[in-house]
């Protein structure tokens, strides 16, 4: 039976479970990833397993996040990084050599292989074909053990690209139709393909910056052919023998497709403030800018950033624009200093800040009040850029540069400027990746004061009685949970402290209501935990003492999350319960064993009424909620070594 | 009747008063120059004094500080700062285009001319025989209102130079050379004046470092001749008009003299928490090195970085070290692209971080618990790194970067590496440099919510009875008054908050205690005030009650500042009555009137006991302290305009 690409390397990655869409599967996974916003509770929790080296064929912990080091506490988890990889056999890339997912993509990522990664935009390597997924951290810890990682097996999108994108007009508008098109709903349970003539007029830098954000989709992941322009993009970074072609068999059968006509699209830009809320440029042209940033996991590359700088050549920004440029690794860098973009971007005023993510987690640059910010970016979410009042607009390299020379919204297929990109040079520098220590009993773990131990959560009870301490809408993010920004990162290794931050945009002393009821329930509406993959945004729940959210339906991620941290996740069987629970309502789960078969009665204490919510778990999942969490099980289980 | 420069330059200068060491004289200023962490507050005082047109020569108004902008409040202060430059006729230095006084060296700093801006390190400019001085905001306003600046006319110290400086060693082991010698007091009421054969082996750069620092002995500033290295120097700025050559006449006099061999110089560290606590590096090498900075305005001119390139040149920093690298200016910037030294530093493995001040002020590169940090800064205050326990060293670029790759602290006498600096190339680019607006009443002011109005302070009581609210020891700086970095100096334009701040590293919750307590006095031991210009530390605690400061000895910039806003300097006549004081015992001025005959009593209300301080101000001070500060002196006098 002929097979799409996705199938051919799940199913040679199944361990067990049926490889059928909607079945449960737990796949064997070759690379990890992390970063230090989550890295440092990921080591914490492999170290809490008691595993020796990690099991992997490959793990990497980056640095790249938390690099404006306000406080001791950043430079202390870095230390903290640097001394677990060297001890545990994992590669280290050091602060300032770049991001995770554009390194990954210039150096480790592979065709055929599986990834997973403790940030939400792992999928950026499916520009290698590679199956690169998000995950909780301790996911990637139990991967790096050696244990499975279990999906859903999901449902498989074709997404055939027919034509050539025009001037002006760049990937990053092909995935803002799709998200235009889909919403940041549609990609749930689902993988996209990307099939068709389309896809060999696209470099890997442009596959990536699609594959980067099917995450804005809530896609388990994306993913492209392997070719020959993956043959030459892994040629120029010296490691060729990586190169495999993959591709879906003829014939091979898809869920749905979706048909994208590249030559009739136009420059987009994802308004305030979500990423599916897609207008054309052309319909925002003449607003007056603020800001603009060029950079992100999204469109730092070589090309990404050539683009731009093709754009700005010999003009100067508008008095009235402040541009970033975060290039993606030093070896963009050393790059575009060599072939002179790099003094095109300074001439023209750009500031240059360091190789790492920067402005688009919130650390850093946040925009004046009121303020209007063109970001190459992948997420707009309300506060993220530190600036509550400021409204973020997602866009291309292309209507960034445009728009930053006119000082207002720019449709860049309306500006004259070249689209020859020089040709990439080969050049390969790992000297700021620290390989593992030779010796690693003699290394010792830096763990700064910061660096607290992992809350613990108790076993499950029978019976729990709480509030509904919160009623969220819908489309509630993991950065209203657990936020970002400079203030709150430097507290991810200390959930005593971040617990504090949770909800602050949404409910001011949520943290304070929590501790004065015992904990509670959260009650949210659609894609409740979208957004990033932080474990924080069920570990910090956990801390305040949440047993249950109760949704009308979860993002994939985060939904595993709050299983790993023993918080049960509950789905209204009918919606119209949501509207009859009001905050502060007392719930009550009668029968928390319920769970196991798949639905769960709960009395509204308050109201009289009674509900019967829907527990899509597995029978694992529901040993680890018994358990109070993963953590808590494997601890419980036989020793990993 | 022979002159030295100092004389040459202040004489004609001097608008009213002797030009006699020790006498007030009011000097005409003819530049002024202001940073963003004071110059919101100089503006909203120049606002308040009515001016349209600034009546200098030129104001500059620069963004160097800020600029990480976590939250709103520094995107809306630089805003801010834009639109009250256009309007006001000033110069405006966009944020990422430089450090202020590498920008105004490169750019406006003239042979001959008086400058005064808001930032201690001013002096900068003297190595461009320019009469250089810091001083508060208020009086940057008052200047740039066409008023007089009144210093204390200083003695002249001759520091003549002899021989040349051997391999390793740099001028900033000069500076620190003298710090040895004559401490963070050793320039109170002085200016150094540099002279002897060994100046003309000294580039501007190597000048600019020399006079720069001079700042951390207290002097009111320091100069340089100009000879043929000025005019070298002013024609790669394409400026050789602005030349004009000025040394002292033969046989001037001087009050003092000090010798300084540089042949038998050494590399030198100031070794934590002080500038002039200097060892040889020799004693400290081997020590292990977590962090290794360069930049900050004391180091980061073209030669500086060409010095640590060179040292850097196909070397790899230690694992061990995080080393950034922050350069001056765009100009900077953009010759290290061109000649290749910012690849070298990029593929060395440094992190490089925006052209502004960074990690020297706070604002990121925090460095680890317990860490070690190499900066080739000006200051190594407690705490100003933003880790209390880190133990920052001030050191050269060659010390700084040859530690780096050594990972240990390293002398770099010891090291090879060439001491040839390529030929400077004739780079100008002042795109981000706006010129004030030709329409100026069309301008109007941005004001973000965080800049809250001026708080206002009330006339001079004639009988004051407080507790002595805090009791400190010798040398607190400025920034133990009012602290810098990434978390406080956002709120540089809100005063009410800022006031939360002070002293938070001495007294935990003095804003508390001034506010249960209505105010108070604040006892203190030598030299008090040291250390950055800001006005912020007079400010705040005239917003928190303090009505006088009674201290052994004063630094010259703050005492200007506290009486700008309206608080007492006495000095203890007998240091033993700064013993009789204990915290929190109440003290009472009887006659507040006394200030104007330099002699006050002062009551111990709780030991019995009465003291006779002194008060060293003119009457115009007494005027200004008489009306609760000079902004109210002025707004009670005729209109400016």
């Amino acid at each position: 039976m002929p097979k799409n690409l996705v199938q051919k390397i799940l199913d040679s990655h199944v361990a067990s479970g049926t490889p059928k869409a909607g079945e449960p599967v737990e796949l064997v996974i070759d690379q990890t990833l992390t970063q230090d916003a989550t890295g440092t509770m990921a080591y914490i929790q492999l170290e809490a397993m008691g595993v020796d080296q990690v099991k992997t064929e490959l793990s990497v912990s980056y640095v790249d996040h938390n690099t404006l080091q306000s406080g001791y506490m950043n430079a202390d988890d870095h230390a903290y990084l640097q001394s677990v990889a060297a001890k545990h056999g994992v590669l280290f890339s050091r602060p300032g050599n770049g991001i995770c997912h554009q390194v990954h993509l210039e150096r480790f990522a592979k065709p055929g292989r599986t990834l997973i990664g403790s940030d939400s935009h792992t999928p950026t390597a499916g520009a290698m074909a590679s199956i690169a997924m998000g995950a909780g951290g301790l996911d990637v810890a139990k991967a790096m053990a050696g244990l499975t990682y279990r999906i859903t097996y999901p449902e498989v999108v074709n997404v055939r690209l027919e034509g050539e994108l025009p001037h002006g007009v760049s990937s990053k508008d092909i995935i803002l139709e799709l998200l235009r098109r889909l919403s940041v709903k549609g990609g749930v349970g689902r993988i996209f393909e990307y099939t068709g003539p389309g896809v060999k007029n696209l470099s890997v830098y442009q596959r990536a910056t699609i594959t980067n954000m099917g995450a804005e989709l809530g896609a388990t992941t994306s993913i492209f052919p392997s070719d020959e322009t993956t043959r030459a993009f892994l040629a120029r970074q010296q490691r060729e023998e990586d190169y495999m072609p993959m591709e879906a068999d003829p014939d091979a059968d898809y869920d749905e497709t979706v048909v994208i006509n590249l030559s009739g699209l136009q420059p987009l830009a994802a308004c305030p403030h979500s990423p599916d809320n897609v207008k054309p440029v052309s319909e925002l042209a003449g607003m007056k800018v603020d800001q603009v940033s060029i950079g992100s996991c999204t469109n730092s590359g070589f090309e990404d950033l050539m683009k731009a700088a093709n754009v700005l050549k010999g003009k100067t920004v508008a008095p009235n624009v402040s541009l970033t440029v975060s290039p993606g690794s030093r070896q963009v860098l050393t790059k575009l200093i060599e072939n002179g973009a790099l003094a095109t971007f300074v001439q023209a005023g750009a500031r240059i800040l360091e190789c790492t993510c920067g402005p688009c987690i919130g650390m850093g640059q946040s925009p004046k009040t009121d303020g209007v910010s063109l970001r190459t970016f992948n997420r707009n979410f309300y506060g993220r850029s530190g600036t509550l009042s400021a409204g973020v607009y997602l866009v291309s390299p292309e209507t960034a540069a445009a728009s930053a020379v006119a000082g207002v919204f720019t449709d860049p297929s309306t500006v004259d400027y070249s689209d020859a990109i020089p040709a990439e040079p080969s050049y390969v520098d790992d000297s700021m990746i620290c390989q593992p220590s030779d010796d690693p009993e003699s290394v010792e773990i830096i763990r700064g004061p910061n660096i607290k131990p992992l809350p613990e959560n108790t076993p499950l009870a029978a019976h729990i009685e709480k509030k509904a301490v919160i009623k969220l809408p819908d489309n509630i993010t993991t950065d209203h949970i657990a936020p970002a920004g400079a203030e709150v990162l430097p507290y991810r290794s200390n959930i005593e402290k971040l617990s504090t931050f949770v909800f602050r945009n949404n409910k001011e002393g949520f943290a304070d209501v929590c501790q004065a009821n015992d904990g509670g329930f959260i009650v949210a509406g659609e894609n409740y935990g979208q957004g990033s993959s932080r474990e924080h945004a069920a570990m910090a729940p956990m801390y305040l003492g949440i047993k249950a959210v109760m949704a009308k339906s979860f993002a994939r991620i985060h939904k595993a999350n709050l299983i790993n941290f023993g918080i049960i996740p509950l789905t209204f069987g009918n919606p119209a319960d949501y509207d009859d629970i009001d905050e502060m309502d007392v719930l009550a789960i009668e029968d928390t064993t319920q769970a196991a078969t798949g639905k769960v009665s709960v009395k509204n204490v308050t109201k009289g009424t009674e509900y019967v919510m829907d527990c899509d778990i597995t029978d694992d999942d529901f040993v680890l909620l018994q358990h109070g969490g993963a953590l808590n099980f494997i601890k419980n289980s036989q020793p990993l070594n």
